[in-house]
């Protein structure tokens, strides 16, 4: 394989030192960049984007082209997963993801397949492989799953949901099922992720976009326990280099201690809590991701430095710091309030690391 | 004025001894009830309901004829102010509330009025003397508003927000425009609060329905800050009793404590924090409401009757917990639950009274 030119953000992972704050953005490969959009309409539909190895390669670089991101990210959704189920995924415009098939009894969950991540779902790996090929040691590339929970609430509730109606009903009412339904994506995701990893990822995100509308208790059993069954089952080490593992709840700053403690190399956090907390309650056990409000971003370039010169006080002096926005970046945000953002973290953060 | 004859809730905020844990749900007149339905149509639209005192008098009522609950909260909406000060409130239906004039610049926030209670508002007053007059001192009523906040979201977005694009827009470019807003929001609360508190509201709570989305430095300066000092400007004592202040941020189960020391008498908590750590983090400066997931309703009465035992169990022993539900009782629950929840929460609780 290549050799990795800049290493920064996997060194950050392992709280090794670095010379600045490495920074990459959640959604960095999305519609707020014109360019995305002229390949997004090239493609079709979003799922056809995904599905395409060169396309989904082309909308992941393009970032990299006009910020100096210390990581890539593999473009996909956090739905292949039940789409490989055969749910019958599709887009309804303005509404988000929709499944054909829900699912909500017992039968349904007994029914559902393990997908094998080198058969429906070898296009993410010929993706990945693609993206390495095209990166050429450039940055590390990420890879990435929704969290079984995450995962559960679109499956159950047939897409979006306000109050995971459904999908508490069944957590309430019938908890087996529902152990049975995570039980399953837990074996898929994890078996996704080193397919990912064997193909190329350099690291992996778990994203727990839910997690956050859950009781402390509920949190716990029905989503932390699964990632942490993940995170027991990956392969952690490939190409002689240790592969760190993410893992991100949103709305989850009231549980950081637990979430340090499931196994992964870093907590992500949303723009909640302030990282100078997070750092005193999970002390160096892991390091830390995050946490600009993303909203930031449609500010003045000097309120995003201001902004970004805080969050690096923050967290202080040492390594362990992932630079990243709390969520994904909005659409509507101008690149080059993008490019500001990239910039000032670099700039910023060289004197944190002397 | 007609002597109470429950007064557990008003005691059980101010931290005084009680026979039983009280309870009362937020939300709890309204859809969920086929009664409140019969109503709702009787009156036309959603805001005439809210306008016609003897009609919302009704639906106030209602859920105290099928449940043994300790307090009445007055049926309204939080956009009442909004409404009054002209920005042209409408309901598109599965859309939620939208205004016509939303609020974007300077020039809108210096143009907005501060709305006489007793004037344009003066209904709200009529709803409560009507229904304090209908209780006939069977339980206290609770007056209501939304935080300074969480109006403005509405008004600067037009609307309900997936993103809070606009009002953070304006936080972070123009933080002095959305001051502006906040502080005649702050001054229209006061007066709308204290205009209920005459009217007879024997407790208030001020909905923060949406601090939760902010970072805790602004989560401080932009909602708590405006909640706190609407509590300074209450009237705290009517009738000869005290007049309890609850706030309730959802989502703010990490700033609890400072949610305390702003001045009210209890903090409502949602479901995501174990009222356990709650009380051990505030201790007994205030009392706590709260915070049963409001989804455990679709459970079974057997389910429901666990979880409210164990609320119970976490809160322990002593004066100062008001039942309820972590958010508004959701629109498909079966009443015959609800009836379980309130009856499982008297029964329960008296050994903890002792």
């Amino acid at each position: 394989m290549t050799e990795l030119k800049n290493d920064r953000f996997l060194r950050a992972l392992l709280r090794e030192p670095v010379d600045v704050t490495p920074v990459w953005m959640m959604r960095q490969a999305g519609r707020y960049l014109p360019e995305y959009k002229v390949t997004r309409a090239q493609a079709g539909d979003f799922m056809s984007l995904c599905m395409n190895p060169e396309l989904a390669c082309e909308v992941t670089i393009q970032p990299l082209k006009r910020f100096p991101l210390d990581a890539a990210i593999l473009f996909s959704d956090i739905l292949t997963i039940p789409d490989a189920m055969d749910l019958g995924l599709y887009f309804e415009t303005g509404e988000g993801p929709r499944f054909k098939k829900p699912v909500r009894t017992e039968a349904d969950v007994e029914a559902l397949p393990v997908p094998d991540p080198n058969g429906k779902l070898d296009y993410v790996m010929q993706a990945v492989k693609t993206i390495r090929h095209e990166l050429n040691g450039r940055v590390p590339l990420i890879g990435f799953s929704g969290s079984p929970w995450t995962l559960a609430t679109y499956m159950v509730e047939g897409g979006s949901s306000k109050d995971f109606r459904r999908v508490k009903e069944m957590m309430y009412s019938q908890p087996q099922v529902l152990h049975q339904l995570l039980d399953k994506l837990a074996q898929s995701v994890t078996s996704y992720l080193n397919a990912q990893i064997a193909a190329g990822a350099q690291a992996v995100q778990i994203f727990d976009t839910w997690g956050g509308v859950l009781s402390p208790a509920c949190y716990r059993e029905f989503s932390l326990n699964y990632m942490s069954r993940i995170v027991a089952g990956l392969t952690r080490e490939n190409e002689g280099r240790r592969v760190p593992v993410i893992l991100f709840t949103k709305n989850g700053g009231q549980w950081i201690e637990q979430i340090a403690d499931a196994g992964a190399d870093c907590v992500g956090l949303d723009w909640t809590i302030d990282i100078s907390e997070a750092r005193q309650r999970i002390g160096n056990r892991v390091a830390l991701q995050g946490n600009m409000d993303p909203s930031v971003l449609y500010a003045s370039p000097a309120k995003i430095r201001e902004e970004v010169s805080r969050i690096l006080e923050q967290y202080g002096t040492g390594a362990g710091h992932v630079f990243n926005l709390g969520h994904g970046i909005h659409q509507f945000v101008n690149p080059d309030h993008a490019a500001v953002f990239v910039e000032a973290i670099h700039e910023l953060s060289a004197p944190y690391h002397q």
